[in-house]
């Protein structure tokens, strides 16, 4: 196998490309499939501060890399979760990766700051663990971008997320995220702006860039997302892709070409009935934010050790409530 | 596990809609499930002549049962399509199924009237041999029902066969014909009403219905089919489907809800386009219609037996035009 730029020993093979390349070209592929990312969709200016939001994972290091790589001026946050070892692993391959670079990290710790973890949260919640999750991490990387004057937000959601979270936004017709599932959120009141600089890469090559830059990361999966929704979309796509490479990549960029602009109404209806949140000012749907309702509701509720909590647990949808997953018998709140 | 409605031993479990049957309650189940199709779509009014596009596999053969015994006026027709020793099985499925109830069945022969079967299409066309099948079925049911003076063709597409297009026409963002994928296609210039009176029941319950009503149908899938598209996204669905029963079936009827409007405009601007064809008079993009194409282009060529013409065969989209796989040496046109 030969590098299709050099002809010498190719490291790896990208069948969507039909291409091999050797470890010095394929570092370049992937620079040059993140500038032209951020080329083609206005995601960064030149001389903008951007804030990584790091979790120590393949993908948010490997971004954060090739950010400072291609020049731009890229600063780091990490969330300690407290989903027991794997938080602890992440947030110090995050605090690794920077220190070794010297670069500027803010760490932020869940339990610490906030009083609750992402395992009480889900428990208190009775939803799956994933939800409470990703708000709670949208919600405290907004405000740093914010509180710390940057210009832009960039998170780690490579293609094959990308195509997951549309398959699951398809297959049950989520028009309003359909609107909003774009590789731009622009900037508005009490949003920063967000980008998604990787969504030409695979995971695959994230992982492959991270091994070939020396760049040590967390390679666990979470263990509340085992058997979540979105691992089971990535499966099915993984499949597909398989079969017919560039799959993925047709059914990502086809959609912002031609079908993304069709979802953009109802994504707009959705944004205007935002207003602050009394209690801290973010963006919300109602008198008090998700953040904050969460942090009063876990407030005072002792830690649920990770073990206790079924991972990746669905609910049917319009189906009663059931029993939480969580100890019957123990701290946990309504 | 107990019947549902009357308690009585059940023979049919339904995850997606939480219920068991016994076998009276199960036909009664499917017997609703296509009255509501044709009431919540407006297929089909009483007293209307159906043309029902007939198999001899358990979809075509059910929806025809089905159909009279909710009283509609509806008559048969079934293509040979010349697949071998598969296509002898299903036109004789078709053929007992008739002849034992004592009803109307026109039957075509692709060779003999038209001088070729689809192995010889394939492979002088050098596509997947699924092309060429359906557009020479489509066309010749259109055919029958005009000339015939039906006011509609039926047809046996199943739950599962629609969320496996939509799966493949959302993979690809193909608009055009996301615009058009609806449970009823009006009449129009050339066109009969078509419609799928079938969509609210999944492909294990269109065999189960043939089960218990004693319809023998043609079991084997087509040879020509395998490992094609469609059942890749078939089996793809089904994964998801395992683990969320109601997937398919959100995917659906979501999709004709919330999206399908927003892609009739593709739709429409490509029929627009149709003029009538030169020599036969069927609506085309073109001066002569696929149809009539094929009929010329396989004019004189030999039939191409069932085994020299690879099954699910796949072009690159994009990539040159490559070698068929049909032999090389052999009576195949350009």
């Amino acid at each position: 196998m030969k590098c299709t730029v050099c002809r010498g020993p190719a490291v790896i093979d990208l069948r969507r490309h039909n291409a091999n390349f050797c470890g010095d070209h394929f570092l370049k592929f992937c620079r040059d499939q993140v500038a032209k990312a951020i080329d083609d969709h206005a995601m960064v200016e030149r001389g903008e501060r951007v804030l990584v939001a790091v979790s120590g994972g393949k993908d948010s290091l490997a971004l954060w890399d090739l950010l400072l790589a291609l020049g731009y001026d890229a600063e780091g946050m990490v969330i300690g979760l407290g989903i027991g070892d794997y938080s602890a692993a992440s947030t110090a391959a995050a605090v690794a990766f920077a220190g070794e670079r010297g670069l500027p990290l803010q760490v932020v710790d869940l339990r610490g700051t906030y009083g609750y973890d992402i395992p009480t949260a889900a428990a208190v919640t009775r939803r799956v663990p994933c939800s409470s999750c990703g708000m709670s991490k949208r919600h405290l990387i907004d405000k740093a971008a914010l509180d710390g004057g940057y210009d832009v937000v960039a998170t780690g959601h490579n293609l094959d997320d990308e195509a997951a979270v549309l398959l699951g936004n398809v297959l049950h017709w989520q028009t309003e995220y359909l609107g909003r599932q774009v590789p731009v959120l622009p900037a508005r009141d009490g949003f920063p702006r967000k980008v998604k600089p990787l969504v030409r890469l695979a995971e695959r090559e994230t992982a492959a860039y991270c091994v070939l830059r020396g760049i040590d990361y967390i390679v666990e999966e979470c263990p509340m997302a085992a058997g979540n929704r979105h691992l089971r979309y990535k499966a099915a796509l993984n499949d597909i892709e398989a079969a017919s490479p560039g799959t993925k990549h047709a059914f990502y960029f086809e959609f912002l070409d031609k079908a993304a602009g069709h979802f953009q109404p109802e994504a707009a209806t959705a944004q205007e009935a935002l207003a602050p949140c009394r209690s801290c000012g973010a963006p919300t749907t109602g008198e008090v934010c998700a953040f904050c309702r969460l942090v009063e509701r876990t407030s005072g509720v002792d830690p649920v050790p990770v073990e206790l909590v079924r991972p990746g647990r669905k609910r049917r949808s319009g189906g009663t409530r059931r029993q939480a997953a969580a100890p019957s018998a123990g701290p946990v709140g309504p």
